[in-house]
């Protein structure tokens, strides 16, 4: 991203209109995100992918062979930028960014934490020279979550050498997200090791401190720990703002905060210089239904910021926030000429994205040619967990005719609270109970040949004979949930003879199933395929009788052992809150 | 500056309350720049240097030893930092540093140009160890200004090696500032050379674009340089921020500019967050008459911005310019325990300063020992200029009776005009001529031994024999400015003596003088009696008729060549609009 001497010469002599510029932009409305203001009548330059001037006539760098558009009137925004999210799930990194580029989005900064969880520091590696391959800028952070908690955690690790190698990628930003905030709060030394790195290379590290209040969420601000991403309430947001964090609101497919954070905070009439709003990850089926940046800035205007203030919030603000800003998050001399054409600026309604000073994208399609690099042969159908699975892989004994089990009980879509549950096993095996809605859980380990962990899931609502996923968080290892034997073993096998995906099974017939071939965490399928099956999955999810919007996602946070209160992982039942594995049944 | 593992584990354990802190701060109204708030009832526990918790009770983190401060209802700030300024004149940096500190300024960022200027790398280095004795946070920029123009100054030098081992230095922030955009806008190797290799560093560049607009504003910006300090009136100030300039503006020594920037930009509701307000430099008598970053707080509420913007211009946001908001500009937890105890904030009367959680001043004092390093013995004493001066020495001969010679004419106290102006040379020798306001002007190079270069200046109006200073930009040499030769002899040997200052003769008497051993540049005595002894000097040049409020700053710009229009360096007078030496005599 390093301009040469000779490319500075370049852009200072185009500014000065001794050589011609590549484009200009004129007759539009400049959505200038530094001073807040929208201005009519300013021209812009563009040489060798970076603006080189913005002012009242861009006539002088005009030459034979520039491109001169005029917008008419149109909005020229910055592009937009995801400051915190996580692209590597359901389809493959490139189709995501293929997906977000239509929406405005420019530029994301995300985690590797899928391929990482998988593959490791191989993982990370496929991760920066894939997303390298789209003209979508991607500021990537070292994944913590490998594991995110070693003690709870069935993940592909990283080595401190790793970490330290990864750091020094020019490609790399910094470190993210430090989810397991109890670890820190313990002063494991892991955790300390990796902040004290990070903070000796200047490099920033984002947080996730969901729950976290007072003196708990003031231990982890204390080590240099810079943002978090987690207010789902009003006081949440301010509590964090007031304590330094650049401040994430998140509008994405896993949460929708907006409504219950932005909106209260406005009326507070605290400062927004360090808020920003992230999307935390979109799905392919979201991305087609609502869109992605646009879609955030568009929700920020309905809960009543300005469109001005909302743009600089997916803008200048993660840009500063991130270290980028002398490269992105403004429409200024210096800057890479990455523009966003709005013909509506209530609606954000994207019309054109340049990056670079290329077009990008056009009413919603991208332009760029689809051309990812290969995914590596041994990333490919390597799904395994040591064993065949049968339905006797499934069966629970127990030593009494009436056990009290630990049911993970879903209050919402992703937070579980602990029920203990007496349950009837007369054949001395407990069993999943469709008519209590108490399904079965067996999650496996993909990295150790050990035994499946077992538990049992309740408000799940579905009435299937089984689910499963390879699609979570931070395991991405073999979940299945069920009602009976017969099918999670079939459910089960459809996956591992696949390499992973999705899959919903009901009297040994797949109702529906999506393939995610590479490391059972994405496909090799463009964005709006793997968007209609997604879709299908979750649609026959709701038709069988969850009551949740998105039956899939509450699923995939069951391993994730940093939400309250009990969880699964491939070692076994876990209570989050005490950072232990515990038992299924209660002695 | 970075936390080790032990230090951040005891960060966490301090907010936890599981060790005791070593401060307890409480019953103040927090200044939050982060939040936009002033709070009550928040308290702030302090362990190893830094604040481990901001909150409503820090009573959990109370042990037997730790010193618990109530502040009975006053103000908490966080620590003033001085965005841009220059600390190696008249007083040495860590005299300076004193001065300052009791004004609640506590960091800043600086250019180390007077001591590069006359002693290079050494100079450098040894301004990084003087600045490092004192508390006061000192974030290095290295100079520019060595020189900022080769082909017309006349100062030491930086090997490109040197600068590049410069910038490796922790101390050391970027590069500052680039005084000379018209190298930059000539494309110099050098300049580009040395752009290049901060924007790899991923290290920031101050800029100084006085005078430039539009084209030429937007050519600066296009090399990465992120700030200008220079606007001087309303329009400057909203081109550089709509431009993405970090935008300065300057309340110091040299110049006071709030009042023509800052209020009308409040009257236009521009966006403020990438306006910072700094000194650019004050001199002891100025810190003694007015105060440092408090009066700018000061001038800036009187200007109409409220105390808490006011106090945001000089924290956080030339925190987050410098890229070390983790380290300072707001009171949160990881952040130094820098805080200013203001009993008055309408006045921002200061009465304590805490750095690093030990308190540094109180009541307008410092209370850090007297203990800088020992200065080099090569620096002192040494001021040269290659020949014994005598009258014979300022004696300019000319050809004819009646010359054009050209004049600076001071049109301000810093900015000249060329006048050209027909003289009388009887004795074919121009001379100058008191009645007419005409004064000779010599400049010595301090570094080869070369003749005078000579001027005339027009405009000073003093009715002396000679003042000479060898604090002028960036040359720092010896500057001779008389009536007649006999004073102006005994002036500059005044100074050749004692290795440099100010010194003022009329009548063969000194009337005044400020010794400046070191270098010329700095004396080694305390500050409160630098500033005396230069009001003094001041005073009596305004006694003997000058209009200047500080009529040496107007002898010590005169070697500034890219200020308008007409300067003199070692190397003879300069058109600085054309970059080039001229003659004194018209042909």
């Amino acid at each position: 991203m390093i301009c040469s001497k000779k490319n500075l010469a370049r852009l200072v002599r185009g500014a000065m209109g001794e050589i011609p510029a590549d484009v200009i932009l004129r007759g539009g409305k400049l959505v200038n995100v530094y001073s807040g203001e929208i201005l009519d009548g300013m021209e812009i330059a563009v040489i060798d992918e970076r603006i080189c001037y913005v002012g009242p006539s861009a006539e002088h760098a005009r030459g034979a062979q520039t491109e001169v558009v005029e917008v008419n009137g149109r909005y020229l925004a910055p592009g937009f930028i995801d400051g915190h999210t996580h692209v590597g799930h359901y389809a493959r990194p490139f189709e995501n960014l293929q997906s977000f580029i239509a929406c405005g989005t420019t530029a994301l900064v995300a985690s590797c934490d899928e391929a990482a969880s998988v593959f490791g520091y191989r993982g990370l590696q496929f991760f920066l020279d894939e997303v390298a391959a789209h003209p979508l800028r991607v500021y990537t952070l070292v994944s913590m979550t490998a594991p995110q908690d070693p003690l709870l955690c069935s993940t592909a690790t990283f080595s401190d050498e790793e970490i330290a190698a990864a750091l020094t990628d020019p490609r790399v930003l910094g470190m993210g997200e430090i989810v397991s905030w109890l670890r820190l709060l313990q002063c494991d030394a892991e955790i300390l090791r990796r902040i004290e790195l990070a903070n000796a290379n200047g490099q920033l590290i984002h947080g996730h401190t969901a729950g976290a209040r007072d003196r708990k969420l003031c231990a982890v601000a204390a080590t240099g720990i810079s943002s978090c991403h987690e207010p789902i309430q009003l006081e949440d947001a301010i509590e964090r703002l007031r304590l330094g964090y650049w401040t994430m609101l998140r509008e994405g497919s896993l949460r929708q905060d907006l409504e219950a954070t932005l909106r209260p905070l406005l009326d507070t009439g605290v400062n927004l210089s360090r808020l920003i709003l992230v999307t935390d990850s979109m799905t392919p089926d979201d991305v087609a239904e609502r869109g992605h940046m646009d879609n955030v800035v568009r929700r920020a205007i309905e809960c009543g910021l300005s469109p001005l203030r909302a743009i600089q919030s997916v803008t200048l603000r993660p840009a500063t926030y991130s270290g980028i800003a002398q490269d992105v998050g403004g429409i200024a001399p210096g800057r890479f000429a990455d523009i966003v054409l709005i013909d509506d600026l209530e609606r954000c309604h994207v019309e054109r994205v340049m990056v670079g000073g290329k077009w990008v994208a056009d009413k919603g399609v991208s332009q760029v040619k689809n051309e990812p690099i290969s995914v590596p042969p041994e990333f490919l159908n390597g799904l395994s967990v040591g064993a065949k699975v049968s339905p006797e892989t499934f069966k629970i004994k127990c030593q009494t005719a009436n056990p009290k089990i630990r049911v993970m009980e879903l209050v919402n879509q992703t937070i579980t609270a602990e029920r203990i549950v007496e349950v009837a096993a007369p054949a001395a095996h407990v069993e999943a109970n469709l008519y209590d809605d108490l399904l079965k859980v067996a999650m496996f380990d993909r990295h150790r040949s050990v035994g499946a962990a077992f538990g049992f899931l309740k408000g799940l609502g579905i009435k299937v004979g089984a689910v499963a996923t390879t699609v979570n968080l931070d395991e991405n290892s073999l979940l299945v949930v069920g009602a009976n034997d017969q099918d999670m073993a079939r459910c089960a096998n459809v996956l591992l003879d696949c390499g992973g995906g999705v899959a919903i099974v009901e009297g040994g017939q797949v109702l529906e199933r999506l393939d995610l071939p590479a490391g059972g965490i994405f496909s090799l399928h463009r964005w709006q395929q793997v968007a209609k099956r997604l879709a299908r999955a979750q649609q026959v999810l709701r038709e069988q009788g969850s009551p949740f919007d998105k039956p899939l996602f509450a699923l995939s946070f069951l391993p994730f052992v940093t939400l309250p209160a009990l969880r699964i992982t491939a070692r076994g039942l876990v209570n989050a809150k005490e950072r232990k594995i515990v038992s299924l049944i209660v002695e």
